[in-house]
């Protein structure tokens, strides 16, 4: 049976925009390393976005399953797609993306690929794939919509914030998005307060105490002309 | 034996003049969904081209034969590469390139490397290749030029049209040239149309008539409460 | 055993920067064709540098020796990072590269991943890395620092030269880095006469000679009615 | 934190040596057409098992973890091991293969290397692995037990039953598992019977009454005279 | 429009069981390094056969066209499949196997998956695939038999020779096979010949004398001690 | 320049044959986790061997200097290949195994292709190699006989000792051959007791006492109707 799930909860709007000034490096650390998105995710142009995540699973090849996501997607989602094999076709074009930013969507995240990038970039419409490419497909299969799914190695379901920029695609639980938030800023402020230090000269071997560590597991220095 | 053909017939260039205004998915689609070369074939910089195919097939590692080839390119023409077993070596450089941007030859399609791309990109010659680098070739092996390859998974004929985008890269037949831009701007002007219709919200699954085939089918909706 | 080697002789400065003067396929080709990185190391952003090398032997997961090399840096250097088997996480980001900057050094090249590419794109930090991923590391594991490493195949030492652009990454021998420059020259002076013959519309095929050559070795050419 | 989660509900015995009599593409087809790890999980040595998982999250390059989780382990058992980043490093060999087998563990499911496969394949001990390599691995890094895992890109929950066999890797929740038995049985039984008429010469075209539906959809006979 | 060419000129039956005698390596280089599909074409147990091309171009993830092709199947025949884009489904399984098999077909060739190949081992069908994957597909979209198709990066036509062993696949055309025949038993010869000189310690240096031309090309010998 | 170094000193016969007795895994952790080729170095057939490297570097495309490194092999030696560019082509088949085998060489190590596995197999002439592909090379280029090669991300010199089994390749450096043989053998003593304990059911956790550790790093123990 296919199924579309019918107004899932959102995470909090307050939340998600939190997160969407956070970059991607910070959200994950902060809620302990968890939650990327494979490394083959990449942004058809440079963007930084956050959303509640709309799923979408489809067959290879098949592209059907996501014009009925559509209806489902409103203001601040990010429509999140997988297949249920690899395949590099693109399931994704410009049409679909007039669609979509009509309803108030801020991205795709699609493991698979993607068409009509010239346009959307000039749309400023922001996508992450796998690949780009023009390759069709077709409308002859059901999947789900707002199922948890695994796109990319992850498990994402429907209400899920997903953090979106340069360095990848991470993925928050809804019930611990606003946790994940606060943890964030917290590293964020931390990390400005380290980068002034560090732009002054101070090493992190120093500001995180390393040196004696290092040396307890073994760490020796030898001058070139002893080596 | 090793084979250069000359003056292969080329495509009409009205035609092809055409099919340059035409995006690579578009006339992918109105051909039937056929002609794409493989996704990893990716340009150097963002460049919409069309033009004749000069077909070149060279050994690994060696590009002696693109340097007979060039003799063979003329105004309007695309080279076309193809390695006769997979290599990442830049087979093609900014040298190579201002020989054929001389001949007034519009871009390279190459299932292998290329290198010099800053100043390729300087000099405005678009490239898609499978990878950047710039290991260099030799000089020792015969190939052909204008006789059919398997470029990227696609068979190519000299004076057939080759489109490349940012969504990649399509060949199409020479004979088939002419109905294939006639049947790609009636798909063009129909999506103007529908782009319009989405952007004023309306859904894919109501201008395309789905709602009926997907409930036929199986679709079933769900509100989160009872899922 | 982990080691750091203090102090390893640098190249010369000023071969150094005649060298960042030219393009990495010129240095490749002008050394022998040798010592070019694999071709998935890619730049961030366009950059074209050179310094002398840093070397970093780190474990999967684990930027730990990154920190203690960081020390080992200076002006006109290039950390090269290399882990013991492959890994794609993001061993470096902002703060790492606000560090090494703020020490004079010029760049990266990591066989692994890199994070916060935005900021180090705004920062002006050139990494070239085999992917992007905000991927975290930990810090429990020794390495090596300025010992001889393998990085994406290529033998790097410490004080060899790095030369980077977009078209990759080529070590130069800190012995032979002198000789390659007086080469690199001499063979970037011959380019230069030849680009304008081929802009003028001379062919390679007779600016090189190749017509008899390739006689002698077979090629035949034929009119397209004859094939 | 980490967790290990102790005595979760297994599958019952009886309905996983009811799945182990039946191969992993008619399990697979009976649930629906989901569930298969991805294609690069390959067998040491030709085998085939079912299962109930108990999951293990690693960390790269660190198998501690999988320590832990052999304490959990018990008879008729398959041990699923996935890391938090792409690995190949040889996470498991013999000793670790000893220990749980004299617990009555059926086999190893992981999405990263194995080695002492020699061993392993002389002990009769199956793995499904996404590469042989005898890089070795460390202890410092803790992970989960018995949590819900991404495991080659399928979710897998403690207690879901796992069918391996030369094709590959199948994962059937556990409340399904009865109900996708019985429904694999059906599909065995009916196989049969049509693999003896296909013996005979049937066609599928006309046992599965195709032929109408072809001819619908268009398809087109031609003799090669008039092609 | 989807087309079905039905009976093409195959290949002499005695050309194609001459050719099976022959490795693939032999057929390769005696028809002039060329017709090699690609390195990832692996079999599924060892095996060495020859027979004539049955094409079939199917959509990603739908084997339907593989059903129609089926009928054009007869004694002596390989049928060679090829997706419109990349997929790693399992496309054919032991009840397709059983069906040509019973037709006389004497092994399968398919760019994408294949499953049941426990099964399709102790049948003694032999297939080569770029992947063992149980994943399975559906039946709705048309495509083409026995019309030119890329199979693995090599253009392959109904009635072409296929010759397939444990180094690989080669194509050979209809209208080559008996030259290539002869030219593949001429190399053969020879090398028996020459194996047998090398078994006896001469080198092939001396046989193919190299040693000048090694030293023309500025090969030098230098002993370890001078290095 | 091209070079040739003869004789370099091997390792100690009887060490090389001490490091055969024991696997690959033992080898590279007894010498402190380092030198294993890469990962995708696989086995023509199952085999576990040991010699002296005679190292190879070549073309892509080209085994010319295969042949010259053929009269540089003597009893108790393994040829190490590595193309100066990724190639998969078929460098070695069984004519060059007879040559070497005539020779007492033990097996091949190469970064690349190989062909005729068939007959080296039934030679018993073991290969480790990247690929398997009839692809033929030509002899045109020159490369070096038994200077130091980067081998599958591997520094390998003339007269390293390389062991292989069915976990795949290690190189020992020369001089530290004998001294990682009596670590090796230390260790595999080790293992047999281990694995007898494991085997009558001792835990890993108990023999290594990491209960503790795991405590103090943070491990909870959960009772899944807790969980």
């Amino acid at each position: 049976m296919s199924i579309v799930v019918r107004n899932p909860p959102r995470a909090d709007a307050a939340v998600i925009d939190g997160l969407a000034a956070l970059g991607v490096a910070t959200v994950h650390e902060a809620q302990g390393r968890i939650g990327m998105l494979a490394a083959n995710m990449r942004p058809i142009f440079p963007a930084h976005i956050a959303g509640s995540a709309v799923t979408c699973q489809v067959a290879p090849g098949d592209n059907w399953m996501i014009h009925v996501a559509v209806e489902q997607c409103g203001p601040g989602d990010i429509l999140v797609v997988a297949p249920t094999s690899p395949c590099e076709d693109g399931f994704f074009g410009d049409l679909l993306g007039t669609s979509v930013q009509s309803r108030g969507v801020r991205g795709l995240v699609i493991d698979a690929g993607v068409r009509d990038v010239a346009e959307l970039t000039a749309m400023n419409f922001p996508v992450w794939s796998k690949t780009v490419w023009a390759q069709g497909t077709i409308k002859e299969t059901l999947g789900h919509v707002n199922t948890p799914i695994v796109c990319a190695g992850a498990l994402v379901e429907a209400g899920d914030v997903i953090v979106a920029d340069q360095d990848g695609v991470v993925v928050v639980r809804r019930r611990d998005a606003a946790s994940v938030l606060e943890k964030s800023r917290a590293r964020e402020a931390d990390e400005i307060e380290k980068r002034a230090r560090f732009k002054a000269g101070e090493l992190t071997l120093d500001v995180f105490n390393m040196r004696e560590k290092l040396a307890a597991k073994g760490l020796k220095y030898i001058d070139y002309e002893g080596y």
